[in-house]
């Protein structure tokens, strides 16, 4: 393949490396497009040859080869080069200034490069859908690492944070899709077994509970590789319990599932996928936190009621096949039940909603959502902070008590002489010093076991309670549609039978809203307790391991 | 008393104060020199007046006043103003300079102004003697805080350090009285009640034991006050075990009995005072640490076989009559035993001693100290960390925890609804908060139970071992003297009769020296163990109510 491209953006090839500095504008001449993770190969005017971020260039046609000084140049964090790539989604790949991003900070692990892999390549080239623009930005090569999502980040859920919401899901698609089945211009036969239906329980409206429940593991994940091992990559192990056959899927599966529930489920909070973590260690132990990330988003698919029984769900849940894998994944992409035209899946009660009662209950659903956002995000918090303090401050202030408790015993063994209770005493001052020295240890272990999976769950959480306010707003949206319809029609604009259709069906809008609110309810009622019963458990463990510690260090006194 | 004084510094008046700022070399007219704490009130020639330090000024003899203008000038604080004070001893305050800086730092605390207020005045004019320059010089007014002795004070307390050792002991006087001694020139009656045993046991040579053991408790200090309420100051109440009768000690004068002890006894450690604590809180706590550390002075005085039967030690420790108070302490500032003078009162094995045996046991000894000596010192150092530690961050860390939790639990009440196990988990979180912020609570607290006394255990030690240096100096001076005398013999220079008399004199020096060292083994071995088991008591107790406490919050999920 020899074809030229022209620059986009400028980029500042990193010295030392292979990597090419390229200026926006520039012609380069293509030598390889087969690098991977996002890079491409070229020769700039000069004859330097180098790696640049594929998304950076684009490649011209003959006819534009004529006048490529008239092309179009950027300047590069200004633009959404996102929507750019997507546009050559077919013939190049996706996001490659992220995977360059990842190449530069941790080429060495094959882990970070699959992280937000989005080239699909061994699936096929996604569709090229309308939704693209919902995608957020993605940080630039250069960008500086804290200026990405990291785990600190204190920023808001709501609307345009870059950290936490992936994307802005409403922001046309919805009102659209919204829109036709609100309005009853869609009417698309739903079969019995897809049927979603709201019940009335002592709690409220609620979804039908699940008849089959089921749970999946997310077992350690695997290196994987492809390519003759040129690349590798993390892959997670499932087993659903309903057939105990494993499949294995990559962050990018659950990335591109994520979206699809994303789409589908307005009027449901889909439970987040771990944070990237761009800086930072790629030890065990981090992989291990996001695989417990990915099983706490796991279990709440399995516990909800709709989201369990989910077409695209299943199909992630049980495909081995590539071929079908294939054939599945169009078809969720290609899903027309999307956004509100779900609710087309959902039967509610006979009774019509009280508009008044529906106002009140979103009423207090959004300010309770704004104050457990603030709550949950400084639980998350604090539990990173801790962690730090407990691997780094109270580790080192417990090993400094026990090498000033050594050192001590070490200097009073110096002149010990042939006293028996002397060399006793000196002895367990030294073992005094090493317990502290132990207690040190534990801290530094501890986290793994009480701040750490606090901070997970609450990571779930976070993620959930920051899409309510998207939720609240859907809902809020097909109520305004209603009160246009009702105004239409008090002016005569719209017939009566019409605007029935639109009550009736702005009602299981309502119905679906009131169910989620009161599953996330009962589901957090039954989880939170576990969590904190669970998180107290092994804090009572850990202090009373330090009391054991200090307990038979005092015995060597006593004999 | 209307007489006029010429200022020998400058000093500059605290604005907005009654203070008066002067020049050096100003004439002042005096107003008033009974304002106390060593302040004097004058008129300059502006016809303004105000108060200034006592000792910043000279008074002028009227033959004086005639050539003011010849009258030498000082800069304030290059000046050894101390001696210069001393010379006027007899008819003004002591160390005005010094009770100026506290009543800048601390007027509205009658502790700080007597805790090192040497004025002595209710007890009479201190005796002018020769030992006034082996003072450590007192930090003039304006001198920044940070300057001054504080508890973090790492530096070393070998020589000349400022931190820990009150004065160069030995430098002119010891070696004085140490060879009228030592050259047979000191020949004093002791009588058999005041002469002191070393004994032979399977430790080594040791202190003949106590034969009346005693101990004195250091009460809770009161606030006393004379001059009608003006002056007030912190005394002690002592109370010896062998008579119950209780006696007023103020800090002035553990620190002329210390001073009286440290002249005397040269080859003996003397136990240290409370360090001064000029920056800091000047709350109970910080009075009771006094306390606790003038009762580990106390202690460690009671134990010891030759300290506690010492005479000025008994006076201290007895005298409640004011005029048997002043002859007491004449007679101790007169005792003709000091240094190793103090020797003539040792009786000592028959047998001669080794020389290459006790150089043999000094080295050890020298080694031991110096180890010791860091690691004592580190031990205080983490004391007075961990205290910080405990008070500040890991507080802090436990509210925030509990403070996060219980705003968690505040957020969940708004969606409570009527659902009991949703409420029941409300409260459990709220009350997790409580419990969190309470551990905050129970980790403030803690170090007065744990690393505080363990510090001041230290501090003892710390005093101890920094005094050992000193004493085996002073024991190699007298070896080398001894040597002196062989060559002197050797050389015909010496009578063969006189030398064998220096030999056993220097003998008793190193027996005396040996049961000093064994007695330290002994003391810190029992000392130190007891110390340690407590230490570890009260940490085991802390971990213990940390566990109760999440345990009974625990609880709070399960009913």
């Amino acid at each position: 393949m020899t074809a030229q491209v022209q620059a986009l953006y400028d980029f500042t090839g990193d010295p030392g490396t292979t990597e090419m500095s390229i200026a926006s504008g520039e012609i380069l001449t293509l030598i390889n497009t087969d690098i991977g993770e996002g890079w491409w190969e070229g020769r700039n005017a000069k004859g330097e040859t180098g790696l640049f971020p594929a998304a950076y260039v684009r490649k011209l046609t003959p006819e534009e080869l004529e006048h490529t000084s008239t092309a179009p140049t950027h300047a590069a964090p200004a633009v959404p080069r996102y929507d750019q790539a997507a546009d050559d989604w077919g013939d190049q790949q996706y996001s490659a200034g992220d995977n360059n991003y990842h190449r530069t900070t941790s080429q060495e692990d094959g882990w970070e490069d699959d992280w937000d892999d989005e080239t699909y390549s061994e699936i096929g080239p996604a569709q090229h859908k309308s939704h693209h623009n919902q995608h957020q930005p993605m940080p630039l090569p250069g960008m500086p690492i804290n200026d990405v999502n990291h785990l600190d980040d204190g920023s808001s859920n709501y609307g345009s944070s870059a950290g936490t919401v992936r994307r802005n899901k409403f922001a046309p698609s919805s009102k659209v899709t919204g829109e036709s089945y609100l309005l009853g211009t869609l009417n698309v036969e739903v079969p019995d077994h897809d049927k979603i239906y709201i019940v009335q329980n002592e709690e409220g409206y609620v979804w039908s509970p699940l008849t089959h429940p089921y749970s999946v593991t997310v077992a350690s994940p695997k290196k994987e590789s492809k390519f003759k091992g040129i690349k590798s990559y993390i892959a997670y192990q499932l087993t659903p319990s309903f057939n105990n056959i494993q499949v294995s899927r990559r962050y990018k599966h659950f990335d591109w599932l994520h979206e699809r529930l994303q789409e589908k489920f307005t009027l449901i909070p889909i439970p987040p996928l771990p944070d990237k973590q761009i800086s930072g260690r790629y030890d065990e132990q981090l992989i291990e936190r996001r695989r417990v990330q990915l099983q706490e988003f796991v279990d709440w698919m399995c516990r909800h009621p709709v989201l369990s029984k989910c077409e695209v769900w299943q199909h992630f849940l049980t495909c081995t096949d590539e071929k079908r894998w294939k054939a599945g994944k169009r078809q969720a992409e290609r899903d027309p039940l999307l956004s509100l035209n779900y609710c087309i899946s959902l039967v509610v009660p006979e009774k019509a909603l009280l508009q008044t009662q529906v106002d009140g209950i979103t009423e207090q659903c959004h300010t309770f959502v704004a104050s457990m956002d603030t709550s949950v995000k400084s639980v998350v918090n604090m539990c990173i902070t801790q962690t730090k303090r407990f691997q780094g401050p109270y580790k080192m202030d417990c090993q400094k008590v026990g090498e000033a408790l050594y050192s001590l015993g070490n200097a009073l063994s110096l002149d010990e002489g042939t006293v028996v209770s002397t060399s006793k005493l000196t002895s367990a001052i030294k073992m005094t010093g090493g317990a502290y020295i132990e207690i040190g240890r534990m801290y530094d272990e501890q986290p793994k076991y009480d701040w750490e999976p606090l901070g997970d769950k609450f990571h779930l959480y976070k993620g959930i309670v920051g899409s309510f306010p998207d939720v609240l707003a859907n809902h809020k949206g097909a109520v305004q549609k209603k009160r246009e319809c009702e105004r239409l029609t008090a002016e005569h604009k719209m017939e009566v039978a019409q605007l029935n259709e639109v009550l009736r069906r702005t009602d299981v809008i309502s119905y679906a809203l009131l169910a989620e609110v009161n599953h996330f309810k009962a589901e957090r009622t039954t989880d939170l307790k576990a969590t904190m019963q669970k998180f107290l458990r092994q804090q009572i463990t850990f202090y009373k391991k330090i009391v054991e510690k200090l307990e038979s260090t005092l015995q060597q006194y006593d004999e």
